[in-house]
């Protein structure tokens, strides 16, 4: 396989675009990548969306950024795997780029969630889980991850101002970060008398839709000058588990994120040390948590430590969430993967502002699609 | 880039399967594919499916189809490109062992329509189509196809009647298919007949929804004994065009089938003459003309010609639709794509039956997504 590099990155603010369409926010940020990337013409383009058919009535979201971007004829589908749609996109861009059919890829994360009522994203959300065993019995999205959280609160102990924290750390990056949708930082006092919205899971606990696009240029590194600074690919890895939580042995442990974490560690020839960021997927502080622990920074069940010790920080251990997280830069579900891997890529070429790590030549995404049942992985890493 | 062959095929009939869901009809034909192939284990898995969002409120196929068929964990995407979502995943299953990133890879298309009321179908299909710019103006997909129908015929000057062999020769071909939905002969008579859906396009123009699954398990050749006979891939293309019909400047050539076929033909070293065999996608019978102008069958306009003068049936020129093609085998839209492959695979195999085409080492199917905005290509071929 040959080794493929990260050569072009877009993106837009996430917010409430009424005066964009889908394919304008696919558009804008795709054509920013090429731009950076220096590329008018590309081999294929995958697309990462989970919801535009049911929110906007538009399947066939290859065919339609192809042509609105002047790439008519190009090779290109959409990906799809709930919330980590975006993640499973770039991972199939990836693998283009790495069997040598094709040379330069665009990956574009796209998801417009605002224009729809409220009952028809919850609803749309609501399909990454069992249609026939969890949605059909009255469940939403936000219900399983509060049933997951209230029992690993029972399981370890912790009461639910322990995950402010993840929360209060991610609204404090996004302040610095002009593409993120919620630019506000915020206190404890303020996450403990924020509404709840599904006991446990209160309105700070949980990530915010919106619309965005984000958009990268993959290509061979054998067509970079071959003394160039680079990003590339240095590990990518997916795992599902089962799309029911109830099916799990043990629901508090993301298996898929422990396996695909495991093998990306394995592909790059590092562990959790030599991770400098990691971009999470904090759609719920949970999740933050969770992730925390299936990726080796701590131990099950311990994941809040880390939060209330300041380790998450842009000063400690393990950066999370540089540019905001889900929880304050958004959650446009289907783009949310390909966000972070921009984000990554800003700070490895520390391009990354006020919220820049120090120091470090791996960075790490992981996207979670579903209550955990869809897990992508990447590791990048920085050539000089 | 690795060869790769099919060394597993699977289907289930296409019916209204009141009594399976979406999760048993792709579990049905992921066994057997896997049962045929002698494996336990796959490395990934690619399903194709355009609709289950909305007429199943159920996303996250991937998940859901490896936890299902006792693959939990296994790397699981879906795979959307409209109605040619089916040769789109085979396509990236391909990639995917082509690459050396994995070895033995399960591709599932699936669909379940018939659960759904109508409206809700013709809106879920006029999803492939252009939401702003089609939709909108009141367009369902039979009506744009009726469109492109009713010019070619002015164009050229064919009578609607022109059309009939199309669907005489599916319908001969499905009698002796049992995963047929339609195993019934028709007349000219019937055709003529039948009732008129969008001007000009009659019922018996028209391919029928359907429940159904299909599914390939592909592996490394290098994994096979090396004097074994096998089906490798020998071609894998895909094109776009512009999503709505309206922005294409030739709207009665189907470009992105010529390009798409073009490059196929190339991989494969081989032109249409090699072709013992072509699983076209006969949506509706205008479709079944310009595929096989589009790939190198019939100069532009003279489509019907082939069909007129036989060279259609299984001992012409070119046959196509050899189980039924769409037109009475069915068209689950999504599983489409897969059983194309799956019947040239038989067809290569010497397994067709009273169908059965003689004596060619290639055979070819074409998988429509849109009105022509989304086309994949692959060429099989036998290798003893």
């Amino acid at each position: 396989m040959r080794e493929v590099a990260v050569i072009g990155i877009g993106q837009t603010k996430i917010d409430e675009h009424w005066d964009k369409s889908l394919r304008e926010l696919a558009g804008e940020a795709a054509l920013a990548a090429m731009a950076e990337a220096q590329v008018s013409h590309v081999d294929s383009i995958y697309v990462g969306n989970m919801l535009s058919d049911i929110s906007n009535l538009q399947a066939h979201l290859g065919s339609m950024v192809a042509d609105w971007i002047g790439q008519r004829f190009t090779d290109a589908v959409k990906i799809e795997s709930a919330c980590s749609s975006g993640s499973a996109a770039f991972r199939a861009g990836y693998l283009a780029v790495a069997s040598g059919e094709v040379d330069v890829v665009l990956v574009v994360g796209v998801e417009k969630m605002t224009d729809s009522p409220v009952s028809e994203i919850t609803t749309a959300l609501a399909t990454a889980a069992d249609a026939d065993w969890e949605v059909d019995h009255g469940l939403s999205f936000v219900a399983l991850n509060a049933l997951i959280m209230k029992r690993y609160m029972y399981e370890y102990g912790w009461q639910s101002t322990d995950f402010a924290e993840f929360a209060i750390n991610a609204h404090a990056n996004a302040v610095h970060n002009p593409y993120a949708r919620f630019r506000k930082a915020i206190t404890e006092s303020s996450f403990k008398n924020s509404p709840m919205i599904c006991d446990p899971i209160n309105l700070m606990d949980a990530s915010p839709v919106g619309d965005g696009a984000a958009a990268v240029v993959l290509a061979c590194s054998d067509m970079l000058p071959s003394n160039a600074s680079k990003i590339i690919v240095a590990g990518s890895s997916a795992a599902t588990d089962s799309i029911a939580i109830h099916s799990r042995k043990a629901p508090l442990r993301l298996s898929a994120a422990e396996l695909s974490t495991q093998k990306a560690y394995e592909q790059a020839g590092i562990g959790p040390q030599d991770i400098g960021v990691f971009e999470y997927h904090d759609a719920f502080t949970i999740m933050a948590a969770l992730s925390l622990e299936a990726a080796g920074f701590a131990e099950p069940g311990q994941g809040p430590v880390l939060a209330k010790e300041g380790e998450i920080k842009i000063t400690g251990r393990i950066p999370v969430a540089t540019f905001g997280g889900l929880k304050a830069r958004g959650h446009p579900v289907g783009a949310t993967g390909i966000y972070q891997i921009v984000e990554v890529v800003q700070q490895l070429q520390e391009k990354a502002g006020k919220t820049q790590v120090t120091n470090h030549d791996f960075g790490m995404t992981q996207n979670i699609g579903g209550s955990g049942s869809n897990i992508v992985t990447h590791i990048l890493k920085r050539v000089n």
